[in-house]
């Protein structure tokens, strides 16, 4: 293959992004989410970058064993639970941590033979709609849970709805503690990324840090591509599909063989969009096409077919 | 991997969106557009599904090796050309046509000993001020190429920006055949999906249509997955993410595990979108998350975990 289109990964970033959570929440284990392949990143390059994490969450059973196979020894948390029966003997052999969001998840462990008994992180609905047990029925589901030889340990895990919002967070908090006042030293995770950042009364004893260990400190990801062609383009034209970008004065401007197809976002409010060409920054014109873009190359007059 | 998150493709859908394109443009030999991996729905069902096209167009040279090695005989064109030197070699030994849309690929192919004569489409920028040559260079670009031991046949390829616009299509037609009358019986190649259905006067000898393949007559794919939670809501509650769907009465809500990153899109207008829950049609309330969706179980008193 020779088209041009390279996803790098920084590690130092993952490392750099990871110490900075801790900072914030010096007190509290850490959960790496790197669900997604980690949020796209590579499940491989987080596992390097994030070594220093105390625990993975993952989504899918095959990101579990991919961590457990390439020699990660710590705690792994399956974020959604398990999806069938079949996985609980995979959930033993690999010493998984899962969610439990539902009855028919208790139903199904009730049931099942297992080689070691399971941590869970039992998932409160505390208003987020989304899963969990609600507060009328967590203490129900506490207590299945806790006879069962089957279980080791249960923690009580939420999930914020509205990060952002003081006040949101306050009232996802009061339920979360009228419960967890109801059972003596039940372990907490409710931190995720935002919560993490503007809310530490959150805390608690694990946090669940995930698309700031990806881009808001400092980025992890740089897409890489190259300009396939340079136009030069007179004043009063369209360039680009419809009437996405009018150029009112004679310009130059760069094709780049990169586009929607090779993962760059499509409905950004492209023109404008910060671009580098040759570590230049100057700005994406136009919408964003299947495999191209445009750039605005009025600041490189250095640019020439095959810069980065 | 027990998470239930699938891909199907139908590939008589295929069949039959082929047959309609024949329909509109009776007279032309085709170029299925299969770039970008089919355009998601992989190569390898396009090749069986359109294998009753004249030839496919593809941007990669990975994508135009796996049609020769998996059996296609006919035609393939490189839409976007080469991206470097080294793909001449292949361009030869797969017998590949190729588009040319800068003066520098003239100056490598100038350069280059063919083992056989290439099939060059010679773009003409005719106003998308994307890839190709201006209608001042286009000429000098074509008495270049023609000259050359290295070249089989020329053909004047052009694309539309606007091609829901009549009134932007004749201006570009009007372009496209002052330079096409100064080259005696140059094939044409200038209608893409849209142009094929509303402007028959640009189908000429080869039309494009990409996306009309895919979705515009008969859908070609499904995403299918599970409910793994259903939850009761009561009135006056906001569900997922801030403040995305506000329930104004009590409701029966299912928790499907597909959101964006199994491609789902994620910048939808997601309330209201239809979705089918074991084939009955509902909506989806509130924003896509990475790796859930949220759907309306009002009109579906039957559903249940495991539901389709």
């Amino acid at each position: 293959m020779s088209r041009h289109a390279v996803l790098r990964i920084n590690l130092k970033a993952f490392m750099s992004n990871l110490n900075i959570v801790k900072k914030y929440a010096p007190k509290s284990k850490i959960w790496c989410v790197v669900k997604a392949n980690a949020y796209g990143h590579t499940i491989k390059a987080a596992l390097k970058g994030l070594r220093n994490t105390s625990g993975f969450a993952v989504l899918e059973m095959n990101e579990a064993v991919f961590l457990r196979e390439n020699g990660w020894k710590g705690p792994i948390l399956l974020i959604s639970g398990f999806f069938e029966k079949s996985e609980l003997s995979e959930i033993c052999q690999y010493k998984l941590t899962t969610v439990i969001h539902s009855m028919w998840q208790i139903e199904i462990l009730k049931k099942y033979h297992v080689t070691q008994p399971i941590h869970i992180y039992l998932k409160l609905n505390s208003g987020m709609n989304r899963l969990g047990f609600d507060k009328d029925n967590f203490i129900h589901a506490w207590n299945e849970l806790y006879k069962l030889k089957q279980v080791s340990s249960v923690t009580l895990m939420s999930h914020f709805s509205h990060s952002n919002s003081k006040r949101s967070v306050r009232k996802q908090v009061k339920i979360i503690n009228e419960i967890a006042n109801k059972i003596q030293k039940i372990p907490l995770c409710l931190a995720n990324s935002t919560a993490i950042l503007l809310h530490p009364e959150t805390h608690k004893d694990w946090i669940r840090p995930g698309i700031i260990l990806y881009n808001n400190f400092e980025p992890v990801m740089t897409l890489e591509s190259k300009l396939i062609a340079i136009q030069n383009v007179r004043s009063k034209k369209f360039i680009g599909y419809g009437k996405s970008y009018y150029s009112r004065f004679d310009n130059t401007i760069g094709i780049v063989s990169c586009g929607y197809a090779d993962g760059y976002p499509y409905n950004i409010n492209s023109s404008g969009t910060p671009v580098l060409v040759d570590g230049i920054r100057t700005q994406i014109l136009g919408s964003i096409c299947m495999d191209m873009l445009i750039v605005d190359l009025k600041l490189c007059p250095n640019a020439r077919i095959g810069s980065i």
